[in-house]
């Protein structure tokens, strides 16, 4: 076979695999930022949580600017887009009591079972407040949310495929939901006899 | 061999083909359709509910259709079939604190799986009662009920292949009667001391 | 080679072929009546169970027989025995409120994992009651009992294949005492306030 | 729910239970004197053959009365009938070295493996030809019927489900021609030299 | 959240919902008039091969107009396009006795598999010449040929995600080498002596 | 090849083999002196609990000694050195109701993971007290550290081989800490009813 | 439960833990010992094969012993005896021309499947053999005993557990014997024309 | 727990997560020039075979050097150095048609299985020179030396573990070496005849 064309093959590959590890690396980092944004969150240290989501968007524009060029590698980014989507959305709701009315990424499957999970976050921050027996109504307004993400969630009935394994994420969230619930039965039972 | 053997092979697998594809589509249709049925009860819109139902029934027809015509087919439809029954039996069990008499459909492979785990959405829908601390009558006589369809179920003692997978759908159901026990002992303090 | 060392060897495999069928029928009907015995303490039917276990036990002795005269077969029984040993175990805490002595089985396979998932029958039973509200003194003592088993029975420290995968029930086990903890604290609100 | 409903389902589940263990013994006897016919034409027994085959065949009309009556639980003989299609499609071929016009089966999931296993027992059986050194016309004849059985059988591209796995059969078949073939070479050579 | 935002994800899922069956089935039908064009060189009917690659040619191009529309989803004409160079370099192979010199697609996860692949169509060409007996100067070319290819894809040595798993198809294709000249040293005999 | 290279191999072969028998059985009593060590603990033994962590003390030196002798093999060790860091972590937590400085072992693949899983028995022993309704602030101090060690567990983000499956023995901990509050949100209701 | 009773289910346990490390380090000598002897008459050394084959009869009766004693454990042995049957009739075989009249063994389990693999050290010992164009009556004689042991094992047809999957094995055998016919061929050439 | 406790650990991470990487990269690059040693060999550039050896050999000693530095993380170069000991042993054996001495590796689980796949390499080398029909005698040599290698490995009966699954290399060595004599018999009639 003619020597030019073997090239072209050879170089775009050698592109890929390039373009692959640091698309990886760059990934690991948004993902590592997202989840420190979260985890500072559950902690209490809401500015740090600011500090970390803040260097977050700033590495998710660097990623998504690979959507484009290397649409075909971008499955790699998914993960860590999800990431970024779930602590955006958990800060968001934590903040405002809202869901945010929209997110920087539109990218189905990062986007919904980043919310998906985002659930389970909530559940964990909800029960935070309940052990200090604080603020009951940010607790059902939180629960409130949590069924709303749900209820949202379970309209999309796509292939999985498209919307990466969404569904086992569905259940995990709707397990968070009941169970969460249930601590709130106690935690009521709590704020009315102490 | 004779062409007009292997033409009628050929046939026979094109038809299958073309009907696969046909029972497919409509059983997801069924299947959302229930499914939507039993979310809408959650969210408190009855009559949208009976909606949903009313057309998962009308699809049911259809789909049943193909049991006579393409047996050996219709365990492609089983899933969603399975589906509608969760969403009949719910619906009547929320309807009227009665397990229906009998179901509009008599499979066995559909009906056993689908009772079983009906029983998840009654403990889904106790939750809800007990958080809003409404209807305790209501709630115990859902879990009466769950306890019934479970033991009716037991005894079905057959085969794995015959009864797609009940005993594991079991064991899920079992497991959610205990834990809406558990809430219940919880909610019924919440009533006492609030 | 000769027809008489060849046909030796077919009439083996012929009998451990029928006893093979034999044997896989009895351990199925041991296991019904075990565990119909279980279901019906649960149910509350005292006597019907004692009915299902005086069955259970006569089939054991058909069952047993087959340990002596094809050993290398015996494991097809195992499962089932198992079974019984829970059934016999469980009926004879529900009555008297101590451990068995001993019992009327001494195959380790059977009787250590027999004992784990008993401790599961346990917490269903002390379940009911607590939601009844009866019998403080009954739950409390189930408990004590089901960590006795729990701790005599992490002390049989040996290879997996000769207890029957004992470890994961025994993370079952400790898992449902736990739970069962954690609703008894709530019971105890419970009795406290009503 | 009404005892005559539940009676119901539990009757469809006995004679269901009951027939399929029926239909998985005839299969299991179809199976056997398929396979014996076809090992009685390798051992040169040419008339035992056909004594295994003439039962197979009185089997093959009670285990096909099953696919009306309980076209559902067909598929546990469809294994057993592809046996059969490889017996009688291969007696057909060695007896009058021509492929069969038709067959008394018209089931494609179980008369396209087994024609496809069918080249397999071609293959066996020209290799006895060649080391006897005896009949090349008839090898070379069966070769081409090998490869007649091929390029009928890749024309059937379906759904795997419908075809019972029948592509990694083709690509057996189309190997067992591929060494034919090479051992066709060799013999050739050993009749020159000889 | 916002309707507009939801919508937009869902109208994006929808289109990849629709785009995904229709590229699955326009890869099928290129799939199979490759498939076709490669049988039916076996089949020594050269020219009906030719219209089968036309047809694949011209779906060649619809095809791959989605790579620039949804890259994304590309991934599931892959197999498709291999089938379709592997067509294109075995019909090229057979005509010039050359390897072409490049090929109408430039995916490297296409290309190298699809080479790898013809390797063994090689092999099969190859022994239906030796056992005709005919034009060895083409059996010696085509083996040539055979190492060509194998050389040259070795060379390629990436992450195996980039490559479409080029390796297991090389070691077949190195397989199928050592076969091929092994049956070339028994025809070069047949060829002395006959 | 010369006789006395192959003897080399097959000394150092026969070596590692006898060390490696040595160091699972050595391993072995090691983690069962220091599950004992935790057992007694929970069982509130004490000083009993103290004898089984010496002996697993004297132990750990003797297999710590193969690292240095043999390190390729003393990834057979990991498990039981992991379970001894959760009986001294665990002892020296209930002891002095604070982490431990530093541990006798610096390997991280047996020490992250090992403080890990004593969160779960963190879980347990809080449960036990909260059941006896003894000394709240032990339980809160409890779920302190629990905290503690989860967040400082979550900041060693390495690739899994290097610390031993470290995610999923973190989302069990993060699970008890969770379960752990929503008791403890009980247990405090308890108290003050009662 | 009584110390006694659970004492005498500890040193069941017990024992058995010690008679199962017994048994699997002699079956190994066993396995060693068998699989030696078969190496030495394949590197021609036929006295020195005997002297293995005579350790293993030693062993043999040592390990037999443990059927009667121990005859759940016996599985473990299975796999060794299997490899002493194929030493024993191999080299039977290969001294007299003949299949052993009987074994000094009848456990179906280990004779069948090693009398299967025996197929394989027949094909090995026949083309060294050929390669040696020494002794072709002795080939001839060869083939039709390896044809005879495959008529005979297939006349097994019992469930896979009782015959230890013995049917692959079989495919093997026949796989061996295709080739060995394969090889014959070209064999006979060579002897013709050298 | 304390900060500098904490800070080694993660320091030996650090540290092996770029050790690790590192060595993935360098045992990468040894495999590469091994194996492109090899394939020229086969391709007949002798010279330049010994290019590519001798690069590996000095990329060998720069990863040997991590064995001491890093003996828990050499593992990762095991499959790279049993690539150079497959390459120094078949150069070897082409040039000098003697089993080398001794190599210059002495880990048993790189030299046993590279061993072992350097008799398929010498299958293949054998294959071709009997398709150019040439140096016969080489051919016979090549053979002897492969048994010797086979002969020599199976006395290294360890556990699987400790020789990187060699018993499966095995199994292909036995196979190439009952093949190339298979070819073998092909290629003397050749001779014989043209």
């Amino acid at each position: 076979m003619r020597g030019d064309y073997l090239q072209r093959l050879r170089a775009e590959l050698e592109e890929k695999e390039r373009v692959r590890e640091e698309l990886i690396l760059k990934s690991r980092e948004l993902r590592l930022n997202s989840s420190k944004a979260i985890a500072n969150i559950h902690a209490g240290r809401f500015e740090k949580s600011g500090e970390f989501l803040k260097k977050a968007e700033e590495l998710l524009d660097d990623v998504l600017s690979y959507r484009d060029r290397y649409p075909e590698l971008f499955y790699l980014a998914h993960d860590a887009v999800q990431e970024f989507v779930e602590a955006y959305a958990f800060r968001h709701i934590v903040e405002r009591l809202e869901l945010p009315e929209d997110l920087p990424v539109d990218i189905p499957q990062s986007v919904l079972p980043g919310l998906a999970d985002c659930v389970g976050e909530m559940r964990r921050y909800a029960l935070t407040l309940m052990v200090r027996g604080e603020e009951f109504d940010r607790v059902e307004r939180i629960i409130q949310l949590m069924e709303e993400i749900y209820f949202t969630l379970i309209e999309f009935d796509f292939h999985d495929k498209l919307t990466s394994n969404l569904r086992p994420k569905l259940d995990m969230a709707r397990n968070a939901i009941e169970r969460t619930k249930s601590d709130y039965l106690t935690a009521r039972v709590s704020r009315a006899v102490e």
